[in-house]
């Protein structure tokens, strides 16, 4: 069976609302619960990599992004992020070679009802076992390419560059 | 862009609960529902079939969703189905020629809170979009070929034959 | 502080969907979780009397819902209970001195989304602590007397007979 | 029957989550989708007064609500309100005679999975129509006399002062 290696950098997927400070932060991953919740058994490992806002990655945050998908022994590598620079990881990450990289997150809490989660997790859970070799976001039920890809924030998805 | 056909024949995915009788019942599929709740521009349209328990599908009922893939120009076609006979259906769809056709459904109805369907039906998405010509059972985070394949309702999971 | 005696019956509101049966049956009680999610404080004892529809409830099931309430020393009594014959078991308890007792329940199972068990249990919950010694029935968002009332299941609402 | 007279002033029970902003505010009320999803049938009307923080309120809002009671024809009031300031609320309208007016909220958003919203509408939407006439906070399945009572923001409850 083949390991599906998942890192969680944070974002609003992961996002929860702190009564005590009336405030949304990111919280603890949800990946594990999303999986363990959907009957997943396909072999996988989730390791959180960071809590972060997207909007708050610095270049140091990348680079341990970048790091972590080299160290995994893993050619299937599912990452999930905020939406807000995505494609700007996705772009960071564009030249390592024999693996399929999937970023993917949500417009939504995973605590919200009727968020887009645990479809979009789906989605990029299946993405990453089938893709060739390669870096892609897997957002709104589409797969794109980062380099030619960007988050159109009034529309809440992601389109390919004019 | 490519047009994802979908195709609803009931199963566990679509029960509703209708007080007035006590019981759980296939209702309208929720498929267009979940596409819409999950901000899904991919090209695609739904056309619900039948509205079946699985376990009730007759011949007739195999050859309507036989003919109804045949009739479709679509190269992508995504059917919900009862998880009971999913794989019978997948091997009757086995000899089609020139299309990526992926099964999917869920084991708890996608009104319960905590369903498997939102993922599943993502799952399958991307994976009708991605994978080769042939016929797919997309469940539980892992593609399958329907014809080496069985459900095992004591695990509520899919296997491989032995 | 006030005790708060909660007996369960089983009903609707208690109903999950068994895959490995594709049926929807009476499972453990949900109430424990409901008043543990909502963060409810005041004092409560959760007991499990039977797990029935109540279209399946006994004169004998009947008594001993009559004997348990009987032999609590608690003042506030809620009792969860399917609809179909929660005026019937509300009359059967009418004759209960120095007792407030509350009947609740749901049209849709606690598990399902938007199902209405938690603001009726909130409703119920309420109406045990604050309304004077007799026997009543919570729904609806509103309080019946069981001796005049019906369930309109056509309506999916509890009346006042005309 | 009796009319119910529903004031929301915002509050985290109205918090939705903005993509476009990355952030969390207080959206629409979700009262009427509260009421409605709960299948409630008693006479009930919703005024939208406010959509603040109840951190943010100040003394003309809270003058506001005042005038909005002492308007109103109905003698059952519930207002919905933030938590960290709802016994302010209750103490500056605690001199209105001839009603029952009940403050409620939650401390997780109505649109966040497994919220307490639901419940605590249901909670005060059964007190309001019981308690004798005087102010009240019904939170944590508990009913509060404002004049004594404070949040305990670390606990995430309301406790009575010693």
């Amino acid at each position: 069976m083949t390991l599906i290696d998942v890192f969680t950098t944070g974002g609003t997927i992961d996002k929860v609302y702190f009564d005590a400070l009336s405030e949304f932060h990111v919280g603890p991953t949800t990946l594990s619960d999303i999986l363990a919740e959907n009957n997943v058994y396909a072999q996988h490992r989730v390791t959180q990599l960071m809590r972060k806002d997207s909007l708050e990655l610095t270049a140091e945050d990348r680079a341990a992004i970048y790091d972590a998908v080299m160290a995994s022994e893993a050619e299937h590598i599912l990452i999930t992020h905020g939406t807000d620079t995505m494609v700007e990881t996705g772009k960071k990450l564009a030249g390592i070679k024999n693996k399929t990289i999937v970023l993917t997150g949500s417009l939504q809490p995973a605590r919200i009802k009727n968020s887009d989660a645990a479809f979009n997790v789906g989605f990029a859970f299946a993405a990453v076992q089938t893709l060739p070799h390669g870096v892609y976001v897997a957002m709104n039920g589409q797969i794109f390419d980062p380099a030619i890809t960007r988050k159109d924030r009034e529309a809440g998805r992601f389109v390919e560059n004019p």
